[in-house]
């Protein structure tokens, strides 16, 4: 059996896309939650629908502070540092966690700050082209992954409070239909670099590449080039945001994308011009990604992961945790 | 208005995806057509599907010597040659075009053997993951772009019954419903390698850097990657045979790539991690091409090109059709 029962209320600072979906399904699973929304308009709106939002953060965190609150940073990455200060003033007790997509900063300014035993960091996998409160939606967070950092419990004993936190934080993600994947900071940020970021990279490449063909090109552009750049049409902000944030898990990515490209390139230029490697080991490679991902499975709403299944605290619990990260497994806690 | 009256029979040489779809569809508009297939047990099921096909090569181009059919190159590359040696045999003044992705080789060739007042290039922009007979399917060129090439025309002063050859062929086009793209080869095979070819080279780029991140990186993958490694599934031949076919092109469009991915590492590297003048030109170039292809048009099954009527001999048509490659518009003669 998996329980996913948060034993405190959620308090979620930042109501866009992430945060507003949250605060959505939480409330519908009648679980106590609240939030803080900067403008005052936007508080309004969604108090307006029903929904605990205020805009005034001391008296946010005072309240988290009082009733023990799980506090969830659900802003973007440039509003982390000042957020944490107002944790360690108005909420010095409370644990929290975070939906940032990169987690080795976020990690960094906890840790500067002697916060990491009352951290957990998450990255829900889950996002639309659309951003802010009007954009969130109930069910955003149904079969994605959400990723869950356990550097804290890797790096030493962690307190009983954060093992419960830990707990919680995974109860939140499974009690949105999510499934978590438990990663370190930097295997998470390295992972993603690949997945995630150089995909937009490339995307932007193509999309200048095709772009310098003129009109023509343009005009017969089909299905690889519409599918290869759609990625490039994100907000480029929101693209900045991830790729600096994470800037040198994607050089490495980079350096590799351009080592197999500057390969490519050699082995086209040659006598007899070929891409067999390229193609054939590119090839391997999506199958081996299609076979992974199961797109009938998903179609069935039947998860294509491993599970793993443990207690939280037990003994080799973060073994546990380190093989699960191997698989890219998810896990369920009892 | 606009003709798509065909002035003589069809004689298509290879059944597979595209020639075998041409086939269908123009023996249901009532056409004269027939077919080549090299393996009897494929041109029997085609028989027995009611199609006029045979397996006999110098037997079905004598027929279309005899009936002074437009003959349809509609074999991959590696056969291109060999089936022209047999028109010259038991062909030797039918018209032919052909259906290769990649245009200049095959021009290459048919120069070589004194053939360019008999040939008009094509290049119907069209395909399924699928190939072969069995693949082949009725509209499957409905709004594609479909290429035709002028080069004997810019080049000087072409025979009355070239222009009659050039026209069939656009009529051939229109007939199935594609809509007619003119170029001329080496523009067709810079664009093709732009917009076609290096999303082929990157998507294998990236498979295999995701790959390369293991189980992790696999199971955090999603619609970016997802969509950014579609076509690296692709039958790795077919991905060959069109990229090293057009290798010298392909090049140029590769440099483009490593040079931009290249400025990109420079600005991740730098004391303030940066990207913005990628992920900037890339989402402008992306928006461009959205605003230019127009979704919304293509669903109400609107064409999204700009249309140049002419008459083909007429004063001045080579004008318009480089007019027309230059603005990758479609045309309609008369």
């Amino acid at each position: 059996m998996t329980t996913t029962t948060i034993s405190r209320p959620v308090c979620i600072l930042g109501l866009g896309l992430i945060g507003g979906s949250l605060l959505r399904d939480l409330t519908a699973a009648g679980h106590p939650v609240y939030g803080f929304q900067r403008s005052p308009s936007a508080a309004r709106v969604a108090t307006e629908e029903g929904f605990d939002v205020q805009s005034d953060l001391a008296a946010v965190l005072q309240r988290a502070e009082n009733d023990g609150a799980l506090i969830v940073l659900a802003t973007p990455m440039p509003a982390i540092a000042s957020l944490l200060d107002a944790l360690g003033e108005y909420a010095p007790t409370c644990g929290f966690t975070d939906v940032v997509s990169v987690k080795g900063e976020v990690y960094a300014l906890v840790c500067e700050r002697g916060m990491a035993d009352r951290y957990v960091g998450g990255h829900p996998m889950a996002g639309t082209a659309d951003s802010g409160w009007s954009a969130s939606q109930r069910g955003l967070f149904c079969g994605a992954a959400w990723v869950i950092t356990f550097d804290h419990a890797y790096e030493g004993e962690p307190s009983e409070s954060w093992i419960r936190l830990w707990e919680d934080v995974v109860h939140i993600a499974r009690l949105v239909g999510a499934e978590v994947i438990p990663s370190r900071v930097d295997n998470h940020d390295a992972a993603v670099a690949r997945i995630s970021h150089l995909p937009h990279i490339l995307a932007e490449t193509l999309a200048i590449i095709g772009d310098n063909g003129g009109a023509l090109a343009l005009s017969l552009a089909a299905g690889s080039f519409r599918d290869g750049t759609r990625v490039a049409g994100s907000t480029p902000s929101l693209v900045r945001a991830m790729c600096e944030t994470n800037h040198a898990a994607l050089l490495t990515a980079v350096d590799e994308a351009i080592t197999l490209l500057v390969d490519a390139r050699a082995n086209l230029a040659a006598a007899k011009p070929s891409v067999e490697e390229l193609v054939d080991a590119g090839y391997r490679s999506r199958i081996r990604y299609e076979a992974r991902s199961g797109s009938r499975a998903q179609a069935k709403g039947v998860s294509h992961r491993p599970v793993i299944r443990f207690q939280p605290g037990s003994k080799g619990w973060v073994n546990q945790l380190i093989q699960a990260e191997d698989l890219g497994a998810r896990i369920e806690v009892f």
